[in-house]
């Protein structure tokens, strides 16, 4: 670059200290963010000049090493041109792209092909049009362009008494040049070499700018004294960006050199920003249609919902963290945690209901009302994490939500599927046992591919475990080789059922390998339900990829003949396990009908598992809504279960801790715990729930206070959220929260988002906002190293209100065996029915005075919790005489589906 | 506008004749456009000015009525408008979105809101960058800055000997006039209304521009004679666009009916453009990197997929047809076939194979090598339709596409989640009503709801089958009502199977219902492997959502104890299955190796199902090839099965006519069918197949020119592709080549495509192509109208070469029980090995005298063709030994999987 007019040297210098200024910059950032690692990829024609001047190892030394070079032959194509950027664009390595090529390869469908975010050298329509319109906030422009305006700048050119003429070919650096300069002030004319006004042009200006030159000039005489004369030539093409004569020619590269590092500044600075937390830009949709509308215009004001990929953004997801099925959900990539390992956690807070009634009480509905509330409402960022409705049973769809379909993004049909293969292995691996020899069973596990056999690494796992430490398979002993071939499965203790995802109740109990083909190794089994899989309670345990396959190896399928148990690992099934998990790890992000976020994630049961939404999803919401946002998660059946699991199961694997509880409660459930009739699902209700009665009202709160008692156990504070029905009357209402405050509740308040959505939860979103901000002591109701039995007491004796408890002979044989196995130290999951804070459905209120029997205990060794069953679970639920697929169906035309909602 | 100089009265014209242009240019579009409804939404702030200037009469008579005007209360907030925007960008029947809003209003947010194919005034970055950089092709550019250049230009205005001046704010407006002026030569000066030098500026130009006046105004003598001056001033805000002194107030709105005339002549030619076809614009991926590339600069070269989203466009898919599921699969909307309902179809490639080993000979790798050839190498449109493979037997991949998983799009799982819900509904129904009576039954199916009983519609339409005319549940006779609750169907009669996409042996005969709660109701049933599902063959060839509803419904389930079939819709479960299955009906896009496009779409067995890739992918890649282009799907198992099927069932169905037959054979193959000895997987190749034995190539022959002929029967010309192997010699591919020539085969090519990808199969490719463009005579080998015993006689005696046929008594039963139902008149899908022309796995070669026995006879009616079973079918195949899982693993860093590929 130079300034003809003015001392050459001082240029240099002006130079110097730009490049200076940057190299600083870019060590400082460097400094505070170790992890950065922004790369430039740089595509260029091979053989061109500056090639030798950006020797590799000049740009790792000053640049540093992040800089990717692609040379391309000097006869490639635009389409080759293409291909490489479309790679680059792809590639998440790389954070910005810069075109080093002659103009001519520089054409539209190049330039635009950059992804604008890539685009460093501000070259693309969209960049360019940001540069015009006089925004450089998300846009880059041209660093060449933004060292003119800075050079002159230091120059002491007055931009806005000055005229500007820029010569040369249009091009992205004409039309940035020229508007920076004309947002400064300055009047700006642009030239082409060709045009008749050349000279008179020239003449005019006070600053002379030369895009390119070729061997076009015009006579020194042109240039009037004082004039600025830059020359931009070829500064890309051959190094002669910085052209004077008191220059010397070694110098050249430092324009490229300059490029390069404004560039990476640039892109780091990008980087930087990109990965930093960046607040909430919600834009909640509005229930209600705005007014006036004109009467004669035809407007349609469904409620549609947003992209998700817009939601996703607003939220601060990067593009790249997304994974789009359909418009309408996306699963989110959980490197989202590393990304914001340092965010600190928003509040958490758990949704959990009273005993409740068999219709259930309104926990999703409240859960949704309270995001939408405060996030549409008090504008503070909030996200509800849910469960992942079975299809099975409903159909599963909860009117909350916008576009929920029986399939969401598949992640129970990969249960299923995994679940299922574990079945299928280990029935052909006790008929392949029972007809082969140790030999043969060893040729065919350890085949030779080749003419060599080698172990797998699942089976060189299975050799460690039995204390083998050959890795050579021909040097088994004939001992060793049986002890590797034979699981030796007893049939009669195989634990692992196969799973459906449809309400099937002939298959509840089953006899399968009938077939001749199986030759007499019937067994009895059955199928349970898919949420109620193993797998699905991993799903929500976990908190990566590498602890969901660790898990999925240690699940217990049953034990062999001396009683020794076998796992997943040991049929050698596990990675195929983790490769068919690999997406439904991710959470499903979807909207709630206000357009505020939701995550879908797990669903295991509340009986036999622990009936929590994932702790993954948690934890990208928590660090999602930052500091001061809320994340909102529920907690199946009663809080005397769901609660208590949640705290004691959920938390304690999670690490994360509770600010609050909301209790759900409804005048209906609190009159049947008073004493009123029995509800039941499908029948009009008894006059009692819908008539005002204040006496069945206070009768049932003991229910409330008991489980707000539970709560303060494990030291979180509550919020009473009142579900409010049209039948509640106000007197009604009024006693319930003053009972409810009465019996420690921090807050008690009515909700009406059924009917309002989220304006109607305003009053709890304001209560769980004031409690949450309170310090609060969180603690666990037993330790892990407590015995089985001693732990099951007390969840018994706090929790439940038992006198005791009284294990069978299965449950003290099974608990003698697991203390054996080592599995004395995982936590407890009660199965026991939720209906009533005792074993027994019928005893409503605060049943007080029994003893629970422990009828069994079961274990989910690789969820990691023991099962004691209380009574028996069905693990299979039956369809209706009529089930709701009378009622749905499909528009062919529209594609509208009709009955679910 | 005014061009004040000049005479006032010929702006006016020149204007009408603007109008009068572009309203004859919008009649023309509508004539030959009868289908034409773009849709402009104006985006208003209510009780500005203009409301009154836009009477819906008006634009109703004057531009048509799909206008669709917003109106936003005065006091609305930016993010109000934006709300606004982003509901029309997603709104399909919106086509521009024009912001008639006050500069206030105008914001980067706002303007950036719109996407930039909806942005008919040109007022976001994108299009601004476009018309700066001198690209109108894809952009929209403002109506105003156009109508200012055009009155310019006839007007005599000598743009570029001519100097302007733009006076006024910063803006879309301002930045575009200022380009397209320049772009004609013109110098051009903006100046704000502030600036010191607006008297000189003025006063030294030629056309004065007036962006915007408020209440400003300048000297008349400012203006030197001759001048022209254009005022825009207020010019969408308050009518005033046209303003001189000769022209009366009353034509004010014109000028918004010229902006609204010229936008909606741009959004319709935009749709126009957008739904019709467009050329390819495919980008291959090369296999090879490119060369040379420096040793020290680390690049990363493996083969990375193109984003589907990128794909789908260059194959010309609208964003609006595509579901992405990921980024590298995606669904594609059936509208397709709408929207190009006038395009002709592409050439129609059947790949099929000779009497495969039990190996597999390359169907699928030859079709993508095929693919590959036509579209990377000889530059021909080329779409590959593949069917679906399998979770369960191979952990389902294919090594030649890019970034299958095993869950693909979920497809396998909504018809295994579809098929179940058939089959839990079938055993409840049973169980109740086997344990209710008629009225307890009736209470149930049709509950009173609120007080009020009726009917849902799948139940009047049963109630339509049985003759009964009753709308009214109470006006059912006692009888009536017996016949609608009691399906009464014969435990011994159900035909319907569960399902599982796992290869589970144990579940391949069983005994269902052993639970106490199933009351002894057991009885013995099997499960098939998920894509022997009739649902799975519905899909395959259905011909969109009506239909495929309609074949649920059809489905037959079993018989009642009077023999009467009972169906889906007897049932009441096809709705529901509609739902299950309406994403599974869009076809999946994903791409080879190298990036060229594909369908994967339906599995049905090949044995008791037709064995094709589904019908609608099909049609939708015959659409999108284009006339001059190509699409390659492939028949299961050996020519005489999967063609066979291919003509006589899936051809009928979907009307399509195969234009070529690719034949595949292997040296391997022949040599087996020439006498060599077994062929088994897993085991070591017998060294026949190993060095060059001509004579059993010779003799093996026999079942290739066998395979030629039954192709010749439909009158379709056949390719041999020769899948060669590195074991074959020259001598051997040659002597291939010239029997299969003599033997009628149109050409006989040798494939490389394993090796050297498509680039492998370009002679392939030619031949296709040469031979496509020939004319053929396809037919079909019987008519439906033949008798069922008829047209098992024809395929077992024309196509497997059999002498006659023999039916056992339960198959002649079945033919005369579907008779009397009329099932007669459906296309028949034999149910035979593929391992040999006859029933008999071992015959190789081609195999004479012999006698089909027909064991028995099903059918599958929802699908449409009955089925003969010759021999044993498995319809759930079992693990091995060691199955594959033992090498699959997932890194749970890198999320890489190991063992598939």
């Amino acid at each position: 670059m130079c300034l003809m007019v003015k001392c050459a040297i001082c240029v240099h210098l002006i130079y110097s200290d730009i490049v200076q200024k940057c190299r600083e910059e870019l060590k400082a950032i460097r400094e505070t963010n170790p992890d950065l690692k922004p790369t430039l990829a740089i595509i260029q024609v091979c053989l061109c000049l500056i090639q030798c001047y950006i020797p590799a190892d000049f740009v790792s030394t000053q640049i540093g090493l992040n800089v990717m070079q692609i040379c391309l032959p000097r006869q490639c194509t635009e389409d080759e041109v293409i291909d490489e950027i479309l790679r680059l664009n792809e590639d998440s390595r790389v954070h910005g792209i810069f075109l080093h090529l002659p103009q001519s390869f520089l054409s539209r469908s190049v330039r635009n092909a950059i992804k604008p975010q890539k685009d460093v050298d501000g070259v693309s329509d969209l960049n360019v049009g940001r540069v015009v319109l006089g925004d450089q906030r998300d846009g880059f422009a041209s660093p060449v362009a933004g060292a003119v305006l800075e050079m002159l700048a230091r120059h002491g050119v007055y931009l806005f008494v000055y005229m500007a003429v820029l010569v040369g070919v249009e091009g992205p650096l004409k039309a940035t040049i020229q508007c920076l300069l004309q947002n400064n002030g300055m009047m700006v004319q642009t030239c082409q070499w060709s045009s008749k006004h050349l000279q008179k042009q020239i003449m005019d200006s006070d600053v002379v700018i030369l895009l390119e030159t070729d061997h076009k000039s015009f006579p020194p005489t042109w240039i009037r004294p004082g004039v600025a004369v830059i020359n931009l030539s070829s500064a890309l093409m051959e190094g002669t960006f910085l052209q004077s004569k008191s220059i010397k020619h070694g110098t050249h590269y430092n324009s490229c050199f300059f490029t390069l590092l404004y560039m990476k500044l640039r892109s780091s600075t990008r980087w930087i920003q990109e990965q930093q937390y960046q607040p909430w830009r919600l834009r909640p949709l509005k229930l209600q249609p705005l007014s006036p509308v004109p009467s004669d215009i035809e407007i349609s004001r469904a409620q549609t919902p947003k992209p998700i990929s817009q939601l996703a953004q607003e939220i601060g997801l990067l593009p790249e963290e997304l994974e789009a099925y359909g418009n309408t959900k996306a699963k989110v990539h959980l490197s989202l945690l590393n990304r914001f390992q340092h965010q600190p956690n928003g509040k958490y807070v758990l949704v959990a209901g009273i005993t409740p009634t068999p219709l259930g009480e309104g926990k999703s509905t409240v859960t949704t009302g309270l995001v939408q509330a405060l996030s549409a409402h008090l504008k503070l960022n909030s996200f509800a994490c849910l469960r992942q409705p079975s299809q099975g049973p409903t159909f599963g769809v909860k009117g909350v939500f916008l576009c929920f379909n029986l399939h969401l993004t598949g992640d129970i049909h990969a249960i299923t599927a995994a679940n299922n293969l574990v079945a299928a292995a280990i029935d052909a691996r006790i008929l392949h046992e029972a007809t082969q020899s140790d030999k043969a069973l060893y040729r065919r596990l350890v085949p030779s591919v080749n003419g060599v056999r080698c172990f797998s690494p699942i089976q060189m796992a299975r050799l460690q475990r039995l204390g083998i430490n050959e890795s050579d398979p021909s040097d088994l002993t004939p001992e060793e080789v049986r002890a590797f071939v034979r699981l030796d499965l007893d049939p009669e203790k195989v634990t692992w059922q196969r799973v459906v995802d449809t309400n099937d109740r002939f298959l509840r109990k089953i006899t399968v390998g009938q077939a001749n083909t199986e030759k007499g190794h019937a067994r009895q089994t059955q199928f349970d339900i898919a949420v109620a899989s193993e797998i699905m309670a991993i799903l929500a345990l976990t908190d990566g990829l590498a602890d969901m396959r660790a898990r999925l190896g240690r699940m217990v399928v049953g034990s062999n003949r001396n009683g020794q148990p076998i796992t997943a690992d040991d049929l050698g099934v596990t990675g195929a396990l983790a490769v068919l998990m690999k997406d439904a790890i991710k959470p499903t992000l979807m909207q709630t009908l206000e357009g505020t976020p939701v995550f879908v994630h797990a669903g295991p049961f509340a009986n036999i598992a622990h009936g929590n939404s994932s702790v993954l999803a948690d934890k990208l919401a928590l660090k999602l809504v930052g500091e001061e946002g809320f994340v909102v998660t529920e907690a199946g059946f009663g809080a005397d279960i769901g609660m208590e699991k949640f705290f004691n199961i959920k938390c304690r694997t999670s690490g994360l801790k509770p600010d609050v509880v909301v209790l759900v409660a409804t005048v209906r459930a609190l009159k049947m715990h008073g004493g009123g009739p029995n509800v039941t699902a499908g029948v009009p209700l008894p006059k009692e729930y819908i008539n005002e009665n204040l006496q069945l009202v206070a009768d049932g709160c003991s229910n409330l206070k008991k489980q707000i008692q539970i709560a303060h156990l494990f030291g979180v504070p509550v919020v009473v959220a009142l579900n409010v029905f049209k039948t509640d009357t106000q007197a009604e209402i009024e006693l319930v929260c003053r009972i409810a405050e009465a019996s420690g509740a921090s807050a008690a308040v009515q909700c009406h988002h059924w009917s309002r959505g989220g304006r109607g939860s305003v009053e709890l979103a304001q209560a769980v906002k004031k409690v949450a901000s309170q310090k609060n002591n969180f603690q666990f109701l037993y330790n892990l190293q407590d015995s089985i039995v001693e732990k099951i007491r007390t969840i018994a004796q706090k929790v439940y209100g038992a006198d005791d408890i009284e294990l069978s002979p299965e449950a003290q044989a099974k608990i003698d065996y697991y203390n054996q196995q080592g599995f004395g130290a995982l936590p407890i999951c009660m199965a026991k029915t939720h209906l009533s804070l005792s074993h027994m459905p019928e005893k409503k209120g605060v049943p007080t005075g029994f003893i629970l029997p422990i009828r069994d205990i079961r274990a989910s060794i690789g969820a990691g919790f023991i099962y004691p069953l209380v009574g028996t679970m069905s693990t299979m639920p039956g369809l209706p005489t009529r089930p709701c697929f009378y009622d749905i169906d499909l528009d062919p035309v529209t594609e509208e589906i009709k009955g679910l909602f």
